[in-house]
């Protein structure tokens, strides 16, 4: 049996809005806090889930669940059937989406465009089982704005985009707008794929939905999918994803499920195998709603 | 940006365990809080998640999320292809189960035995839109203790048995015991299904692991099927309930999906569809191991 009167807020990091909290238990002295210009970026020793990294004490990412955000972010639009050489990714401070494309031979060329050095050289010192691909040298490492990226970048240069942003406040803001991915869309090749951060319907309602229409607005209706990943570390445990793609490879119709049977087997994946791959689209009837009804 | 020191836990109930907390914000007096020979029973008002009932502070149900858990713990054994009559329920005080059960006419008696009068009597004054099949004249309610009811009760008696029990702590504790497992499955008539409440991997690993492994003693290993249902108002979001058969239908290669389809659309259901379904029945890799390694 427990109180409210029991629990002591010191111990915990506190990710929140208005209505909804999850506290995370810290052991330990704080291992790292830095302001950047942009943000705090902080790095605690949690009781069970490893090491945390968050941002304006918002969760990034913890070690125990880390896995299941970065398998899903990559492994989807990669086990499509379109040939992707070159991949951006915008954001993803933390090292985990480069150490899953690393993965992958048919990758020629990564380029990482991060806006807080801050980030990067936390997850280097504290979290090396996250950060472990940054010296790989198919990455190109940028510490810049993503959007003033895209803006100057040219026209079909990329495969696949991942955009890998923290919550839509402070300055990844300006990664939730339709000018961004004007931008973004221009610069990918015909058939090229993004996968994006997408919020939580239970946690970030509006946030959610206004990105998906976003998406449609600049995609097209019929080329934007969302998926969900369980994320028990992230407020409210329900993340979304989303695939998108330049009239090209639909998340399903074109999924290589053999190829991924056995990439995920060989690669010892912690979260995602093929049957996750295809059942991450099925969405709750609500979620359809909230979508479709916007 | 957010900082502990701003979370003040007066306005907030809060559900957790020593590593982990989900807290919900408040708003307004206390609804409801009586002690019962058992537990701690109260209900509360939520900022934006609609009344919660509590047991000794742990979440059993909002309004906006209930759905998720009763449709997805009702549906997925009513929509195989099993001829199902006869349906006991052991706890499930707030009502919802039954409200999804009463949607079929195929079933001719529900008999309900739920420990505690006082979870009834609650969601009865302040949860209508839940407990609004308490009155149906299929339904049999008994306040008695759910253990030594499948003790007494005839050989071969029930279809379908659910267990929406609390967690295994105070008096739900017995029912997460073999012995009570065995006598469930003695009640059931050849081919006859049973789901469960079994946790989450992540907020409860071992309680999970160990119902898993329990069931599996009892219904044999390949009758034993765990799903996952996104319940963002529990701890983690991501909650685990069970599917066992005597020997009988397989949830995925017996289940009716045009039936389903159609039923979902006709009574309007909020989270079960025909693609959940099956979906909901792909776990993470990092599951199937907890699940297969223990």
């Amino acid at each position: 049996m427990t109180t409210s009167e029991q629990f002591n807020p010191a111990e915990w990091v506190i990710d929140h809005n208005d209505r909804t909290a999850l506290s995370i238990r810290i052991k330990g002295d704080r291992l790292f806090c830095e302001q950047s210009p942009y943000q705090t970026v902080e790095v605690f020793d949690t009781c069970d889930r490893g090491k945390m990294l968050t941002i304006d004490r918002m969760v990034m990412c913890t070690e125990a669940d880390e896995a299941s955000y970065h398998e899903m972010l990559v492994h989807v639009p990669m086990l499509t059937d379109f040939k992707i050489k070159d991949v951006l990714v915008i954001g993803a401070g933390d090292g985990g989406t480069i150490r899953e494309l690393v993965r992958y031979q048919n990758i020629e060329t990564i380029t990482m465009v991060e806006i807080d050095e801050v980030v990067v050289r936390a997850a280097k010192q504290f979290l090396p089982t996250i950060s472990s691909a940054f010296d790989h040298p198919k990455l190109k490492l940028l510490i810049d704005d993503g959007i003033k990226f895209v803006k100057e970048a040219a026209d079909h240069a990329y495969d696949l985009i991942i955009i890998d942003s923290s919550d839509p406040v402070g300055p990844s803001e300006g990664l939730f707008t339709k000018s961004f991915y004007q931008d973004v869309y221009r610069c990918l090749r015909p058939g090229g794929l993004i996968t994006v951060q997408s919020e939580s319907p239970s946690f970030n309602p509006k946030a959610f939905v206004e990105l998906n229409q976003c998406l449609k607005q600049v995609f097209g209706n019929d080329q934007v999918h969302c998926y969900l990943v369980f994320i028990p570390m992230y407020p409210s445990g329900m993340w979304s994803l989303t695939y998108c793609s330049k009239q090209g490879a639909h998340p399903l119709k074109n999924f290589q499920r053999d190829r991924a049977i056995t990439f995920a087997q060989e690669q010892n994946l912690t979260y995602y195998n093929a049957d996750i791959h295809q059942a991450a689209f099925c969405l709750p009837t609500y979620i359809q709603k909230m979508l479709n009804e916007a």
